[in-house]
């Protein structure tokens, strides 16, 4: 049966079960997402406070067959977070949901609501001396219900998992209304089938995460940073697998940048001190996080010698202090920013298996090449084989002069990805904006599978409706 | 509709379809399992050797409504290997899909096939100075599959994490016979529903696992292992938290002792050596796999002295090879099997909240002394908060003079556990042994979630009927 739009008489339903406190403005902010790619639509924004009045809104929606779209902080980059079409939906807001419930320091987890902010998260643990590791460059307003929903990575997977990995249990409201107690303080608990992990990564598609235990780290007993400039991606490769020779798990992020993206940094965040007087072809950046007894300085030296010795690294810049860290790290994280200001023609979230990885930046460039006169901007999580990898018009040229290729790029590069066994969205999620690609390069019996799973946890089909599958 | 039996007709189907060699004579041990509980029926044993053909048999089985009980190595403790009743099935063994196909060093990652045996996988990995953490008693027997169909835990989950944990895709052949390949070679991949982390973990129940990217870790560059004697598991926790205080990442694996298991070591196995003239109350067994520049027996005398000094320990002994080692270990694991010496009235398989450990074992000792005069050995993996804790007759009584008692111990201590926010089934699965117990202590909106996937993924119910859901 058709879903159908939020209407005035829906409204007074929520009226009846919602406290005044819970209706919000439909601002602007709820519609628009981070990319600029779609204007959403809200029949009505709520942002309970409670997981009941969640499965109040939930249960009123599945009655009356009207769509609800979760909204966390916003900050998703393909389209999860925005109904741009279809019948107005409920913009189920879990911002108000926000508190630190409970942290259990010498458990190393921690119980937090959806609505909590990752940098509160970030302090809460830092306060008993643990890590929350799942970091990304919009920690400031990035909510942990979100990086549930879309499973986020970040800089620090490598050795810590991705948001998935960093799960313990969850609270959920299922698209039936029904709440979901799972908020379990177990390392092992085989108690039937995984459902923490079927919610996590569904992207608000199955039902709306209200809570989450989190596991914690101990906070290495100390922390440094390094710049290294290498030859190539192949190269990187290599320094990667002597770095885990030298300090096995103690390497906590591994990235790349290319010179793009110095180059862009210099041309629209002037300010933003380079650490080399010419920006290198190929700079990794090494954080790591060592336990007592080994000095981080002292073992980013020995490895940068070793490095230097078997031809890996031509240059390189260990960090002195907390600040030099923090600049080392300032660089990698205004990437995007850089990105967004110079104005991508088309932007990818790709994986692929580890080892391919200089051989997809070579074949890439060869992809975009052949398509025009492009800039090439590929940095990112090299450790986890996961390139942001970002096309960009000639100087003096601008984006606008390059949309009708957009398709074909992304085309391109997508199929290449594939060949080479790899993912086309490795962090962000399928959103709206991958549903063609899940289709085109999905297998088709998990896709089968993920179907039946959708129709059989929400017959009506209300929750965030043409996210990830096509509804 | 119901299931119907194997019938000569419906083998004739599978000669059809699968080579002579695929047939196998239903032996005993595929009708038995390790605690003797059930004997299982099977219409027709078979063990293909190719997906397709495990693929062929589900298709057959499926069109023809007739269930498949897959089989590993047998080593499953809950009975999700055997089918006791019913309609006979297929029995479905992945014996000889047992290739390892790739190895990847540089990516830390291999691909197997579900019949490779453990300690095949462990001896693959360690040929490329790899390591796959994933370590269980019956590693000699246990195949890949059943490890991941149970998603099994062990010794070292505390550093690495369980089967799911050490898993980055999967083979599978699902309930309609279609296969999902899936065995990407990828850290990162949000491209859709985590059908992996479902098929982990499901026993059988939504499709049968035919190979998998397991996950390697570096080989740590020094291991070591110390027994310590504590007071009281409080002391033992507190112990765990110095010891990830002084070593982060580095304690692979902590496990608890009562002197209970050494006495019935002494009583069943009296040719192991036994480290202590008089068995403590309590023991600890602490692993470190620690990076270059760290002496694991300096270490863990650090940590000895430390603790030494804070009064959680009382005497203590470092490994001073790998012989010795070795003899630290050989103690832990073979506790199941003096336990199996002395014939447990009733076993447990638990987990709660790291710090409510102590409160459990104090709780449970005065439940079980309330139902009569029992012996207790609790031992296992406190790092990861999981005991097994299993009740035994006083000395001169056996287990078939309680055989009536059993219902009442398991209902006791899983209530129990079940106030105290635990697990009554930590790492080895429901089977069949739980289904009764995850009726009663499972979440209701996760059990109506966990029946309505089973139904979409396997409307005829085909795949191990019985095994976690009632059939």
């Amino acid at each position: 049966m058709a879903l159908t739009a939020v209407t005035p008489d829906f409204i007074n339903r929520l009226r009846a079960v919602l406290p005044e406190t819970a209706f919000r403005e439909a601002d602007a902010h709820y519609l628009e997402e981070p990319r600029g790619r779609w204007s959403g639509q809200a029949g009505v924004v709520v942002a309970p406070q409670t997981v009941e009045h969640v499965a109040e809104v939930i249960a009123a929606a599945n009655t009356a067959r009207v769509p609800v779209v979760p909204y966390g902080g916003g900050t998703g980059l393909v389209g999860g977070q925005i109904c741009p079409d279809g019948p107005a939906p409920v913009l189920l807001s879990l911002a108000r949901m926000n508190a630190i419930r409970a942290v259990y320091p010498d458990e190393n987890l921690m119980i937090v609501e959806a609505g909590a902010i990752l940098s509160d998260v970030h302090d809460a643990a830092t306060a008993c001396d643990r890590l929350y590791p799942l970091s990304i460059a919009s920690k400031g307003s990035a909510r942990i219900g979100g990086l549930l929903a879309t499973n986020a990575g970040g800089v620090n997977v490598l050795r810590y998992g991705n948001a998935r990995d960093l799960c313990l249990g969850l609270e959920a409201v299922l698209p039936d209304g029904q709440i979901w107690h799972g908020l379990k303080r177990l390392r092992k608990d085989n108690t039937g089938y995984d459902l923490r992990d079927l919610l996590i990564g569904a992207e608000g598609t199955l039902g709306v995460i209200t809570a989450a235990t989190l596991r914690l780290a101990p906070r290495p007993a100390g922390e440094g940073t390094a710049l290294m400039v290498v030859d190539s991606p192949q190269a990187a490769l290599k320094l990667l697998a002597m770095a885990r020779d030298h300090l096995g798990e103690g390497v906590s992020a591994f990235e790349l940048m290319h010179r793009m993206g110095l180059d862009f940094l210099a041309e629209t965040l002037p300010d933003l001190r380079q650490p080399f007087e010419t920006p290198p072809e190929w700079t990794v950046l090494i954080d790591v996080g060592l336990a007592r007894g080994l000095d981080p300085a002292d073992a980013l030296e020995a490895l940068f010698a070793d490095a230097l010795k078997a031809g890996l690294v031509s240059d390189g810049m260990i960090a002195q202090s907390e600040a030099h860290r923090h600049s080392f790290w300032e660089l990698r994280e205004q990437i995007p920013e850089a990105n967004r200001r110079i104005g991508a023609v088309s932007s990818h979230d790709i994986s692929v298996p580890l080892s391919a990885i200089p051989d997809f930046i070579d074949k890439g460039a060869q992809v975009i090449a052949a398509l025009g006169n492009f800039r090439i901007n590929c940095f990112g999580h090299l450790g986890d084989g996961n390139l942001h990898y970002n096309v960009f018009p000639a100087p003096g040229h601008s984006r606008n002069d390059h949309l009708e290729q957009r398709d074909a790029i992304k085309r391109a590069l997508h199929d290449l990805v594939d060949e080479m066994g790899g993912s086309v969205s490795a962090e962000h999620g399928v959103g709206r904006l991958k549903v063609d690609d899940l289709e085109r390069y999905g297998d088709p019996a998990k896709l089968a599978a993920m179907r039946a799973i959708k129709a059989a946890l929400d017959p009506s089909g209300i929750m965030n409706p043409g996210a990830v599958l096509r509804a």
